[in-house]
């Protein structure tokens, strides 16, 4: 792939990822870590918990839209955010999914203080198989001129 | 320490976590995983890249903020974000940083639909050893009614 400059990207672009397959054991072993809570743990203890079953951290969903990015948008330098709006988390990740990312151009806006970059507003949707939205966010992403 | 529900939260007051340190191993483990970029998987590398040195991907830190969250805010029936605004990476995370959350509650909102729980929407930051703030966010927790 060839790496993208701010002049490449204009509103309405449309980047998506392969898919990513996410397991029992990835959910908990990240839980285990960063968000150790029944309903991402314990698979019984999950049944009876908020989720209704077991379910990924919105964390661990996070972080893999993250590196479907970097396989999905090969910017210049490398992806640098700068920040995020409005991150939802709209349906629970189970064992099993399959998950993409869609990213769609918002807007692109050239820096005042440096010339040499800008940054790009993206809409992302994390994706499961069946095509529902479980995670949404507006993240901005620091692009350099080419 | 004792389950928090919707009525014992009011706008102002603080919670604070503990400290975490995060190594240099962390930093790359994760970004293998999730965010496989020169300038968090390589020393080396790192120096020549945008943060001047290897620094923690902004999804660890935000998974690192959820683990202090859990430890620090024991909400009844567990910390449930049904999504966040203005996520700002504001400085790098760097091994052997010591990284700790102010979480302070900004607003109580009942839920209309639902008379047994509420949305408490809080400002999070995330601190290191010198006090910088290195990560801010405002993110919507799920909290039930007593």
């Amino acid at each position: 792939m060839q790496a993208l400059y701010l002049e490449d990207f204009e509103p309405g672009q449309v980047f998506e990822s392969k898919p990513r397959a996410i397991t029992a054991e990835d959910i908990v072993r990240f839980a285990s870590e960063f968000d150790p809570q029944p309903f991402h743990l314990d698979p019984e203890a999950a049944e009876r918990g908020f989720f209704r079953g077991l379910s990924a951290s919105g964390w661990h969903t996070a972080a893999l839209a993250m590196r479907l990015l970097v396989e999905a948008l090969p910017v210049a330098g490398g992806v640098v955010g700068a920040g995020v709006e409005a991150l939802e988390w709209k349906a629970p990740v189970r064992p099993g999914d399959r998950l993409s990312l869609r990213c769609q151009v918002l807007e692109i806006i050239p820096s005042r203080s440096r010339p040499d970059r800008g940054i790009v507003r993206f809409l992302h949707e994390v994706l499961n198989q069946d095509g529902v939205v479980v995670m949404s966010q507006r993240p901005k992403l620091v692009v350099p001129r080419r």
